[in-house]
Order: structure tokens, then C-alpha cells, then sequence
């Protein structure tokens, strides 16, 4: 199956990009939590296409409607239920994709999957779009997390070969184009710009932090902080690559450098430097958490491609029209929020459990 | 919780590295499969630790115990399972380790979690050790793949910052230092042994390889393949990252680079290039999955380093003694192997399930 | 948590009785599958309130929107997502139960559990309400079951003292008031007539059959069809019991009596008896499949009742006003029907996995 | 698949009756509980077969081997797993269920359901043996549930046609042969003689009662105290109906005569009568919780049945040697407590979760 995750706190998404409505059910949530409707639509704005630039320009106001679990916008303990009525769509785009698959994109995999019944428009429930109610419930877990000091950040790292290498900071919270180094910022704007002026996209990696985390979350093997949040990030179309502090540089590295010296700090125990990413054994220790992941280009460019017709088994070219964006990774990063707010809220459920 | 993956195979892995013993329950395996014992042998024997230059002195024999499961070495449809016994370990090595947390390594957060009754010698149930029963497991699905005409095979993709470049062939399955390249292997030799000599670790990565996988494993969003592989990967001590295809790299592309081109190959259809790795929208594409995990170096060194008594909460220093891997790596090539091995083998058991 | 069923499908149902909607999400369904959504309305309308004279008058379209997983009324392999608006709704009627809970009824629990939030009009995510979207998903398993030759079907068993003594026959299919002998059909219409009058409610039970289901569904221990089955049915509002084959009878019996011997019969291998209901040792035998559900009669009676205050913790009377049946087994007919189709083709889905 | 169970508290039972050994392994357990080993060998003694008239000859010590998960016999929150080696098994008696199904046995179904590589001898994986691991889990979580002031007791409430109609009373709880009425049990004793006289066997039933158990266990729908222990009991071989409170017997009742009216007591809100057995919505409401299983009569029976040659599809008779209870209820009764405490800790784990 497909469309399920958590142990403590349970999301299930449905919908495709061209269906009625898609939408999201989360079991699990505490009963009197008011929910912040202005804050959590903030959120979703973040998200949200047609907004500048850098995104397609297909417009959905992703105003969730919500259908239980909530009265009076406090949470009441049963599931809650958001939709989000498809209205902007434009099927017609898409015909051709009935039987040329995309490069890149998952029409060929689902194709084989559920064959010709499968909904292709848009991708069906492959389609990023499906990233809006990931974000509903994810924005929800984000103000959750809030109460209990803890905060869930995001930064675009890269795009392209274009890197913000400053230190993290807070200072992304605000941010339209969410880089520490502003100029850095201007520079992917840039390569976003580039790649749309040659009909092509281009991929890139976010990072983000967790403050506030006590030291505890997480369980041993199969049920690790890294194990959990990757296996939500992954659910993120486009996602290739998942890793934790040092990530893939550590494996370079001496034990001598990437080891964390245990001091005291206030009397609290901390590490001196943060390489584990604040994930020691699988579970927190207490640092601050740090997770990058990495976005492959967008597939859909407007340049003609290789591809097969599936009605003949025969090779053919493709140009996908319909609107698409140059970059998927600003608009990524409130869903990289929202999907570790989602495996950090759920373990966070767990911890509590086996605390008095 | 911790210790149980899967959803048509389902694992549970249970034991502290100097427990009575150590082992896993394997359910859902087929009725009626003979185990080939002598080749999971084998493949155990490639995990051991004691056997050459670069691995850790404690010698096990590491010969799996069938409580249950299998008749006559054939599967019977039970749960199976297979324990070791903990016979050669030395716990008064670890004595200082109910205090004194090991930079880099569990035994803080195991703290911070079990409290004063958790086993900490050895590295209790965070010990690499317990890839021992993984790979009984994993063995097994091996066997349960090769029969489907999947084979799963690893090599060491890098040491430090030595790395085997040359691309991917079988050539590597019969290796005892598994690289394509033997001259990457012998340096990566000398850099463990450089390592060694300075009582230092170092990291590396491991590439796994699936052949033969057809079109459609896999699922869309939270069960993707990507997601499936990657919570298992993480369940192997030391793993701070993974990525798939192109991965990380993929991130730094334009998609006119990075999209794999639909084409027929004899009749079938096939993708030019592998940039995804075989797998697009969570689901295998018929083409050879690719995924790499990235390793920390051993948090286990011989220098001193620093850290934090536990009983008085003031800092102090730590020397590791004991015996360890100066690098984890080439031990771990199986237990990667092993890992994706059940992931692919449950994914194939849904697979299997809407295939009429 | 709550409200997810299932392994092979599974199905969230979420909603309360006066919430904007009510509704279901099915994942796991076979992709192409075209739902006669005529014949689904039809079972629906079994189990809709306010057409006749043994239920509430609250009267309900119960017409199912379907948002997702369907495209041109064929399944497409995407999770399926069905809501129903709840427009008939009087809240009114419940304004003294935020702080009386009514005796037998899960208002005190919910107080106990969700706090002041919970949503107590008309039982909130406990009403028997909730079996609307229950019907739907089995509605839809009741057809794919059909596709295979196996048939779900229920008969009101008893009401009050009045039991339908007469063997099951497949005739109890088509009626408005299904039991076999439709003289004990008047009887019983006659119990609940006179428990009405007295402002009273009755209880009673259901039988359900399942032919053609083949041998070898189901698991052992806790993946028995009876665990299976009974997981599902103990969600429907008012089962405090749930037997198969001779179920509570049993206990009263010799072995010598109970034991089913196997018969060859058309070369086929039958039991001569069907004692088990169709199940050993968890697994179906290829008998039909025989299960009864026992239900508490309605607590919502006019009646004054013994209450307490919980503002004051003190006692106090209520009587319940607003719509309800006086006897609720008549419309759960359906409900059964469709709680064992869920777990009937759940199990299937699992069983022809193992077969090639 | 099988033999996991559990959500907050997780257990995989494991093995055959003539395996090798028996077991089972329970992840989730609290770190630092002292598990009182005395107690728990004397709870296995009640279940241990051969220590009476009305149990099977064969004798086995099930002194389980704990192999990890506790360190110096306090729980060290590692998985804990425990074993029981076969040693007292007999194969030869059972050569002729290779190809003879015993009727009323799981003999025919593990034959549809695995093939020819089954374990039948001693009824393989579906044997009361495997009710030993069970009783460990359950032995465990007792004490456990004891700390919290939370009692689990179980009587025989009927054996044949003889029913202990006395209402439960602790009593019973040091007692051999544990019925609150001795004149009842001295009359169940001669009921199971004279069935054993005339080499057949007798069903019965168990009832189960917890009290001290806190309002606010549960969950609605599908995590309902229904659910979950009904999921547990028909774990149990030979348990063919569960039921609640009144259970069956509210069927034929009126709501003014099953509704628990509301009352205070002490200044804690409780009913004054509990036909609900403690559950309303799922959820327990703080009165005992009441719960009874039906026992069919043991299969195994030494008369001549009529079966089916296997090899040959062709009737025939058998008489089915080797050693068997001619009722298994007496020895049922630990194993419904244990079933009942583990869904009680696991629903507790889950209530403590919500609880601040």
C-alpha cells in the first residue's frame, strides 16, 4: 500500500492531482488543541504554486476545508479530516501522457502498477500536489511541536551547483527564498532562472534543523530517528537522497574527527561539536537534529524527450507541456518541515509514553 | 519499539551484544523453501569479525541455531527462528562504560532512554553485532531472490577519501575485499591500516546493487521503495545516509541530465541511463536498483577522548580499549546486502500478491 | 488510536455523528475494479435510518462523494476516499449530554478520554453512525468478493426473546426484514413494536454466512479469521459478542459431538458437519464461514435515567430525547455484512499472495 | 502471517510443538522492572501440563531460558526473549496425521495452507503448546499490571453443562481447580472423568475479571477493549466465542434492564450495576472489566473418527493415540488471564501515553 505512516500519531493522503479533492486523515492528535487556522495557512502558502517566479503557474488556494476531528478549531480527539477541492486543473495537458510516459516522472511505474485504469493526469496520486495535505498535517504537528519548545526549521542548501554554505541559522525562519546567505540566495534564484530560460529545471538539496529535541526520542534499529524521518522523506516526490549531520561526508572522515566530545554545559550534557546530527544509536541526544535531503531536478521540462508510445511498444518523443516548475526545491522546503515534524511529533508521542 | 521491519515478511531481531544470545524471527517466508545452510554460512562468514587485518580480534563462530521454522532444513510456514550464542565475550572490558558515555557511540542515549538497568556492555542492543541475525535473514531472502532470478550484491564504494570510481559489475560478488577496482581496494587497505596504526577509525560507503527486480515493487508516497530500503539501511548501526541513483549528485543536475530516457530493448522497455536507480515514484522501473549508504567511521578509538561522568555529571576522559574494527566497512558490505535483500523480498511478496 | 483496519486493505473511517462529514479511505483495492455504484447505493439504503417503523426517524441521503481513487466509476488504484455530509443534524437535541452522560452510551468514556473538546453531540466519533462509511468500504469488498465467488450474507438471528431457529438458506437475502422464518420475523417486529411502546429499546443478534470462500485463508494465533473477523465486528457500536460455528454452544458439547469428520464429496474434501464455522486453526476449511454478533439493545431509551452531573459529580435524571431505534439489529444487518466482507477480502488479498 | 500481537507492547510467539524449543520475544517492556521469577514459574506451573487428572501424561518442566532483554533478572528495555526447549516430544505417535487429518484439528488447513512441508507432528505451529510463550508474555505483563494496582483473575465458569452460576469473587484466584462454587468444580471434575471414561473429550468456558483498571483504556472503533482482547483470545486454540459483560445474554434484553445507571460512590463516578463488563465505546469506564471465552471440547479424541487419506482422497477412519487433555479448560484458565493482561498493558502503555 501506500499512504500511511506513524505509530503514535497515524496520517493517511489520498487523492490525485485531478480528482475531486485530495486531503489527509490524522489519527492520534491530543483532544483540546486549538488549532492556529491563520498560522497553519501561512504555512500552506509556503507550498503553494503560483506564487513568484520560481513556480508553476497552475493557482489552488489550498484553503483545507475540514471535515471532522476538529470543533470550534480545537482538535476533539477523534481523526481529524482536511480536504482540498481540486479546482484549477486542466486535464486536457495531459492526454498524450495516457500513453507516452514522462522521463523521470512515475507514469511508467504506475502504469505497470494498476495499468489503464490508473489516473495519469497530473501524475495521479504520484503528483507533488499530494505534498498539500502532507502539509496540513505536518503544520499541525509543527504548532504541536511549538508548545513543547520544540522547532522544526528549514533552509534550501543548494540548487544546482549552487551552495548556501553558511551555518545554520534562525535567521531562514522568515525568509521568502529561505538561505542564510542572501547572496547565495540570489545566486540559485539565478540558476533557477537559468534553467527555465533553456526549457530545462534543475534539482537541489534542503536542510533542516530541530531545536529543542529532548534527548530520548527515538528507538533502536528499525525504529530510529533516522530510520522514522527518513521514511517520510522519502514520501516526498522527487527526494533521492536522506542523510544526518555529517551524512555521506562522514564516511571521509577519522573517528578522531567525527566522534562528538561529551562536556557540561549548565549542568546539562551536550556534545561539543554536532557531526551525529543530534542522533546517536537512533535516538536523540539531546543536540540540535539536522537532516538534508536531496531533490532531483523536476522531470517535466518543456524540451523534447525520448520516450516509448505504450500502445505500440515503439520508441517516440515527447515535449510535456502544461505548467511546471523550473525547481521544485523552494517550494519543497515547508514540506521537508512538515514531513520531520510528522516523524518527530510521533516519537515524541512515544517518549512521553515512557516518561512518568 | 524497535526491533521488528516488514509487512509481508516480518523480522524481529532480539539480543545484546553479551547476552545469552542473539537472534531473529523470521514470519511470512514461504512454506516448503530448503535453505542451502552451507551458503548462509558463507555469507555469515563474510560478517564475522576475527578474520583479517581489518576487523576487530573477537572471534565468534557465529554457526546460526534453527529453534523453529524449518524441518529437515526446509521452511515449514512457521515463524522461523535462529539464534547464536554470545560465547567469546569479555565484559569486564567495558566496565568504565556504565559511566562513561563513548563519544560517537550510543551508550548516552541508551542512558538517557533505559536508565540505570540498560545492558551497556558491549553496546548492549546498539551493538553491530546484532547484524549477525539480519543477516540470517537477509541471508535467506538472498536465497528466496536468487530463485526469482534477483540478485542482490554489494561492493565498497569508498575509504575515507579513497574511492572505487569504476562502475558496477558482478565481478565483485566473489571478492573478500569487494571493490571493482583493486587498486581503489588496496588503497582503501592502506587507509584502514593508516588508521589503525594511529588508533584511529575511518568511514566509508557501500554500494548494493539489484538485478533482475521487475517493473512494479514498491508503492507510492510512505511505502515507496526508497522508503522501504532506507528503514532498513538505517537499522545498521553507523548508516548516516542513503541515497538512490544519481542521490546527493542527482541534486546538483539539470533534468534534461538527469532524466532517463524511455527506449525498447528487445522488446522491452527500458531506460538509456539509470540516473534513479531503478526506481521512479517509489516503484522499481524493470531497471537495476541502485542505492548507497554512507558509513560514520567506528566511534570505537583507542585515544583518549573526551566525555562525561555520569555519576557526577562533571567532564572526564576515556580510552576505548577492548577490540574493534578501525573500520566497519567491509564487514558491513553483507549486512547492506542483507538489509535490501528484505526489503526487496517483502516488496516482492506484495508484488506477487496483485499479479494474478 | 482508532479507526484503521486491515493489512492487505485498510481501510480509516473518520467522522463524527454531527461533524461537516463522515467518511472512509480504503487503500489496498485492486486497481480497474468498476463499483456498481447502483448496487452499492442499494446496500447502503439497508442500512439507512428513517424507512420503516423499527428505526429512528433521522433520515439521511447517505449518498456517498466519492473525492479520490475512482475515475469514471472504475477503481485506479490510488486510495480510495468516500464522504458523506451530514445535513440532517439537530444538535440541539444533545445540549444536556455535555455534562449528563447517558447510561450505557460511550459519553461518560469519551468524557473520561477527550476532556471537555470531545464532540458529544449524538455520540460523536461513537455513533453508530459511523457504520455509514463502514457499509461503504464493505460494500465495495461484498462486490470484489462476489467477483470470486464468495457471497456474504446475514440474517437477523434474534430480538429480544424471539430466535430465527431455522437453519440459514440464502433466501434471507433479498428481505427488508431478513430472517428465515418470516413468522419469527413478525415476532421479532412485534418485540420491538412493544419495547417502543414502553419507550423501551431490545437487543438481538446477527448471523452471517460466507460461501465459496476456499480453504486456507487466514493465519494462525492472532491472524485467525476469527481474530480477524472479530477485530472488525467489535467495531460496530452495541457487539458485546461475537461466536463462530457452534461459538458459546461448543463449550456445552463432547468432542465426539463438536469434531466436523472430513468427507470426500465430488472429490472435493468436505466436513460432514460444519461445527467450526468454516474455520481450524484460524484457517478457513472451505465450509461456510459462520459468525454471529450479539447486540446490546439501544441504550438511548425515553425513559428517565439514573445519571450523574459531571459539573457537580452528583446524581441526577435524564431523559433522552431525540430520534433513535428502538432496536438497533435490524439495520446492522448490513453493517455486519459489510465488517465481515472487510475482513474476508483482506484475508483473500493475503492468501492469493501465497498462491502462485 | 501469525504470531505478533500488540501495538505498545509487541510479542512474536515462535515454534512447534516438537521444535526444537518454543518462544517468545515481547519488545516495548518498561527498562528496570525486576521480574519476579518465583511467580512467573509458578503461573507457567498452572498451565504446565501432567500435574493432574484431568490433564495430557506428557510432562514438561516449561522452565523458560531467558536469552536477552533482562540483566540480572530486571528488564534492561532491550527485547526480551525467552524459550522453552521440547524435550518430552514423541514424533512417532503422530506419523499417521502425515496424510490423516484429526477432525476438528488445524491438521487439514496447515496441510491447505503450507503443503506437504508442514510441521504436523503434535499440531506443528497451531499447537496449545505454543499457549507456554504466551503465558510468559502474560505472566509478565501481570506483574507489571499488579505495580499498577491492576488484578487480572480468570475462573472456569462452565464445563460441559455444569456452570459455576456463584458471581466471581477473588476467592478463586489460590485455587487448583478455580471455580467459586467448589460443589460446581467437584461437579466439572466428574463431567471431565466421565468424558475421559468414554475416550471422549468436553468443551467449557472461562470467565475473566480485571479490576482496578482505570477509566480511559481503549480506543474507539477498531482499537475498542473489544477488539483488542478478542484479537488476543482467539489466539487461544480452541476459543470459538468471546463475549462482554452481559455479552450473548444482552441480546434478549431491554435497554432499562442492560443500561448501567450512573451513580457516586466515595466521590468517584461509577454505575450501579456492570452489564456493560466495563466498556463503553471501547473504552473501560473504571468497573471491573468482565470478559468470557468458549472452550470447544479438544479434538483429540481416542474414539474412531471418520477422515480422509490425504495421499489418496479417499475416506477412512482414525483413532488418534499420543496423550491429550479430555478438556483443556482447567489449563485454559492461566492462558485467558495471560491473553487478557497483555491486551490490558498494551491498552495502558497506550492510556499512559495521553495521560500528563
Amino acid at each position: 500500500m501506500s499512504s500511511t505512516y506513524g505509530q503514535n500519531l497515524r496520517l493517511t493522503i489520498f487523492g490525485q492531482s485531478h480528482s475531486e479533492a485530495i486531503g489527509v486523515t490524522v489519527e492520534g492528535l491530543p483532544s483540546g488543541f486549538p488549532i492556529d487556522m491563520a498560522a497553519l495557512q501561512a504555512f500552506l502558502l509556503r507550498r503553494a504554486p503560483g506564487r513568484n517566479d520560481w513556480s508553476t503557474p497552475r493557482k489552488e488556494a489550498d484553503a483545507p476545508e475540514f471535515l471532522c476531528g476538529v470543533k470550534d478549531g480545537v482538535t476533539c480527539g477523534a481523526p481529524l479530516t482536511a480536504i482540498i477541492r481540486n479546482t484549477n486543473t486542466r486535464s486536457g495537458d495531459y492526454s498524450q501522457l495516457a500513453y507516452c510516459p514522462r522521463p523521470g516522472h512515475a507514469d511508467y511505474t504506475a502504469y505497470v502498477k494498476y495499468g489503464a485504469s490508473r489516473d495519469y493526469a497530473g501524475g495521479g496520486h504520484f503528483s507533488g500536489r499530494l505534498t498539500a495535505p502532507l502539509c496540513i498535517a505536518g503544520g499541525i504537528c509543527l504548532q504541536l511541536l511549538q508548545r513543547e519548545g520544540i522547532k522544526v526549521m528549514a533552509r534550501i542548501r543548494s540548487i544546482g551547483e549552487v551552495c548556501d554554505e553558511s551555518e545554520f541559522t534562525e535567521s531562514v525562519a522568515g525568509k521568502l527564498f529561505p538561505t542564510v546567505s542572501d547572496a547565495a540566495g540570489k545566486a540559485m534564484q539565478q540558476t533557477i532562472a537559468a534553467a527555465r530560460a533553456e526549457c530545462d529545471s534543475v534539482g537541489g538539496s534542503v536542510e533542516c534543523v530541530v531545536t529543542g529535541v529532548p534527548a530520548g526520542l527515538g528507538d533502536p534499529m528499525f525504529d530510529g530517528m533516522e530510520n522514522r524521518i527518513a521514511a517520510v522523506l522519502f514520501g516526498i516526490p522527487a527526494v533521492k537522497g536522506v542523510e544526518f549531520g555529517e551524512g555521506f561526508a562522514a564516511a571521509a572522515l577519522r573517528g578522531s574527527e567525527n566522534n562528538d566530545p561529551f562536556t557540561v554545559e549548565n549542568g546539562r550534557i551536550v556534545t561539543a561539536t554536532n557531526h551525529c546530527g543530534g542522533i546517536l544509536g537512533g535516538i536523540t541526544n539531546g543536540m540540535p537534529l539536522v537532516v538534508r535531503a536531496a531533490f532531483k531536478p523536476t522531470p517535466s521540462i518543456a524540451r523534447e524527450q525520448q520516450t516509448v508510445d505504450l500502445r505500440t511498444n515503439t520508441p517516440t518523443t515527447l515535449s510535456v507541456h502544461g505548467r511546471h516548475d523550473p525547481c521544485i526545491v523552494p517550494r519543497a522546503v515547508p514540506c521537508v518541515e512538515a514531513a520531520v515534524a510528522i516523524a518527530v511529533y510521533d516519537a515524541w508521542l512515544e517518549y512521553k509514553k515512557h516518561k512518568e
